[in-house]
């Protein structure tokens, strides 16, 4: 029987997601491909660290020994940081290798390129799980929705902050105190700019404009407030008045353009995001007939975000006469 | 320039509202299709109700002068019962339309059999409409989960008894007078009885079934227990215990079968369903890698659920190369 050959680049919590995906769920795969799912081998900064993982697996530091492997089909990456991630998903597009990716951060910045390379290489590249993990939010707005026009997104992004804020409401502690929390419970990283300023909602912000309005707003012009100046005491105020702060990243289509705002924002009960508590994270999507549709989940974590690049495999391949016929 | 030739079933809410929206989303739906989308005939049940809606409109009340008239392309149903909605769209696929349906009662009981037969026929039957109104639901169970395999399905699948509960518990009605309420607003039938013994629920819970199980449980086996018996007094109860009464229907796949049941259930905050108010409605969807997904929306309405028609719509014609090279 033939074989989908997958790669995966990096092997942090996401990575070892997908690995232990595929191989526990070999029997549901191959029935979906009509072939078996091989990872053929993983790229890891540091092998000793990974050498007892699972002997039989091919583990590298050296991608050119990744990319020069025959017959690979599929590359998986997830990394950090722009770079070398954008390089090695463009020499994987280039060889005809479907790619997807897990990293806002390269494709916040790199997306429309990739995706640009790969319809010219006849390849796909999936970015379900930059953004709300599990929620399938981008095949939901690539796919589901095309009659209606999207005209504004709303959404809670990053589960760490809302899970701070989550804290700070129920249990009356400070920022600092909800923080530690967090870090403790592994929902926050040693240094928290990325989270708690907004950094990581802000590249999902960017990717979902990139989706809904076929563009990103001026990264200039784009409102970008975290969360530490919200107090308690704030928080014990607005719950007597019934409404609640929540750090909501807003994208509206405008005459003028996109008006893409990441702030503290007072919502009433009647919102779907009010009621979005600890590391989950919602998305409130407004198209011109349907009106207002929620989507909410586990917006990380290893095994949602590596469902939703194990989705994104799927789809790739959905194309192929298996999966149409099967569908 | 060719044109998608459209037919309508049934002129109530449901297809006026398809009506309105391709009259007025002509420049969008031409940039999908690749062509117009014109409305070639309308049954109805009595002409002269409607012969001043709009003079150009052909109108009938002889389905032979439906599915005689030339080229075709979908036939879109819109009306209420088994019969005779199942022989038209028998008829339809046979002459190798696509077939679209909002009517849950009818697809509940046939739609395997129209499936199966749209196959033979290399056509589609779209059946988003009959749940959850807006809400994607179908699309989202049949498209974007596919390594995940669901095993439970929980849903607030009928605006009206949620609109009734919403409004005890806020307003602190009985039941009789909520019912009055909802009939006043429009919301509940003269005869409340599909929805407030559950039905309406019923119906859509067996297409839920089937998309997400294959199969349906057998529906003498199948819990059914009506909002009727609900009062004030419990639900101030339960809302002094922060908890709420929510008619949910619930299916779960067991070693034994389907587990069926719809009825009143006292829910936490910590379950989203909790949260849902109003005419919304709202399905929780529980998968084995990705854990439980949440989508909420407008569960009926002239333009939700005839956006859902507009979506299958689009979707018949997704293999076309027009929508995929759109897309």
């Amino acid at each position: 029987m033939s074989a989908i050959h997958v790669a995966i680049l990096g092997f942090g919590t996401v990575g070892k997601g997908v690995y232990e995906i595929i191989r526990t769920n070999q029997e549901r795969l191959t029935s979906l491909f009509g072939k078996e799912v091989k990872i053929v081998g993983v790229l890891v900064k540091n092998i000793e660290k990974h050498a007892d993982y699972d002997k039989k697996l091919f583990i590298t530091d050296n991608f050119e020994e990744i990319i020069s492997l025959p017959n690979l089909d599929v590359v998986i990456e997830a990394m950090v940081g722009v770079e070398p991630s954008y390089t090695y998903l463009k020499q994987a597009i280039e060889k005809r290798c479907h790619a997807i990716t897990a990293n806002k951060f390269m494709f916040a910045h790199h997306g429309p390129e990739l995706l640009e390379l790969a319809k010219n290489f006849g390849t796909t590249v999936g970015y379900e799980a930059t953004v709300g993990g599990g929620i399938p939010i981008i095949q939901t707005l690539n796919k589901l929705l095309n009659i209606n026009q999207v005209f504004k997104i709303e959404g809670i992004l990053n589960g760490t902050t809302n899970f701070i804020l989550t804290k700070m409401r129920e249990e009356g502690l400070s920022f600092t105190d909800a923080l530690a929390l967090a870090q403790q419970l592994g929902y926050a990283e040693a240094d928290p700019t990325n989270d708690v300023e907004g950094f990581d909602a802000f590249y999902k912000m960017m990717i979902l404009s990139q989706v809904c309005f076929g563009e990103q707003p001026d990264w200039k012009n784009v409102t970008r407030v975290g969360i530490t100046e919200v107090t308690p005491e704030k928080i014990q105020q607005y719950e007597k008045e019934n409404v609640r702060i929540k750090h909501i990243a807003s994208l509206t289509k405008t005459d003028e353009g996109i008006e893409a705002v990441l702030k503290p924002v007072v919502v009433p009960p009647t919102d779907p995001l009010y009621h979005i508590e600890g590391v989950e994270n919602a998305i409130s999507v407004y198209g011109h007939i349907v009106g207002r549709i929620c989507l909410s989940g586990p917006g990380a974590g290893m095994f949602p975000t590596a469902s939703a690049i194990i989705e994104d495999l799927v789809h790739a391949y959905a194309k192929s006469p298996a999966i149409v016929t099967s569908a």
